[in-house]
């Protein structure tokens, strides 16, 4: 049992939970404070100061020192652990996937949650609705390259249930609020369910 | 020395120069092979099918399989090298630089001097001049982000070269082709001479 681990976090966003799912299976106890980022929190002078100076959770406290950067928080509590393969292709291919989801799952899965779930349709700006195709086009594009992958696989790397899973599950599972829809996807249901069958699981509200 | 690695690239890509600075460190040989992006070489049935679902370079052909993802194949070519710190919080931090670089820098970085250099200011799509203020305030910040943390520093993380200082210098170093300007950042300026004085060096051109 690890100590001395404060999250900093805004417990509703997907790379907050992403982290405390990983401490559910590495059996790890966070002491957690929450940050409202609607109202600026994340970027107050002793924030970027003394937590994150690029003004964002999640950012994980490791005793004086800290953390930024939701799947690095995942791979430091995991480390050590089978949740990280090995061997160098499969290490390589978890990371693969590490980056995919942070370059083209987050920034169109998770920000159109933002953007509906948050801010509201009707208050969108100008430049959210001249974006909102292109992050759409490229959010179907990404649920449909992880349907596929998961056609003929349990899991994202290494034939085992991985880090890559948990950051990849952490929006997905919530992608709805973001005006997609899983029933289009039967392999990434499929996959959804098998990773919260997982021991040590957490719902992103506990 | 490795053998049967392939690099399917676009050689300008600082993505795709990563991989290759990366080999030169490590003493690996990479056959390459290039795509035109321009001309949509890399979205092609055969491309999408044998190479990367994603459609995209780089990617780093191993044998008969496939590693997607630029900073995943710098780490997969570093493999038990002293470019990757091994302690757990070093690693991780390493990790951090590695995320923040392909979700903070790349996206307003390296997008806008593909944008000012392959697409050319006169062709921007009215959507690309509704992002640009967007991407040239994130970029900045990002550049700021970087000089204030080598303020202090020789490296990015762990006190030693690692894959994260790869990662950075690729687009970094050819920032101004993007309309940034490295006279502004005198800590950046200074630790890519020391990356570029490492042995092993390649140039992006080379």
């Amino acid at each position: 049992m690890m100590t001395d681990l404060i999250l900093h976090e805004y417990a509703a966003s997907g790379n907050c939970y992403k982290i405390r799912l990983t401490a559910g299976h590495v059996g790890a106890r966070l002491e957690r404070r929450e940050y409202d980022i609607m109202k600026g929190e994340t970027r107050t002078a002793d924030f970027l100061a003394n937590v994150n100076a690029n003004g964002r959770i999640p950012t994980l406290q490791i005793a004086d020192r800290f953390m930024p950067e939701s799947n690095a928080a995942c791979l430091y509590l995991a480390h050590g652990t089978p949740l990280i393969p090995k061997e160098r292709f499969d290490h390589a291919d978890m990371m693969r996937w590490l980056f995919w989801e942070q370059y083209n799952h987050e920034p169109n899965v998770a920000t159109l949650r933002f953007w509906y779930g948050w801010i509201g349709e009707a208050n969108f700006s100008e430049l959210q609705k001249a974006n909102l195709p292109g992050k759409r086009a490229a959010g179907l594009a990404a649920l449909e390259l992880m349907d596929e992958h998961l056609a003929t696989r349990d899991w994202f790397a290494a034939g085992i249930f991985t880090v890559a899973d948990i950051a990849l599950y952490a929006y997905t599972h919530v992608c709805e609020a973001g005006g997609y829809q899983l029933s289009l996807y039967p392999n990434i249901q499929a996959w959804l369910a098998r990773v919260a069958a997982q021991p040590g699981h957490v719902t992103i509200d506990a």
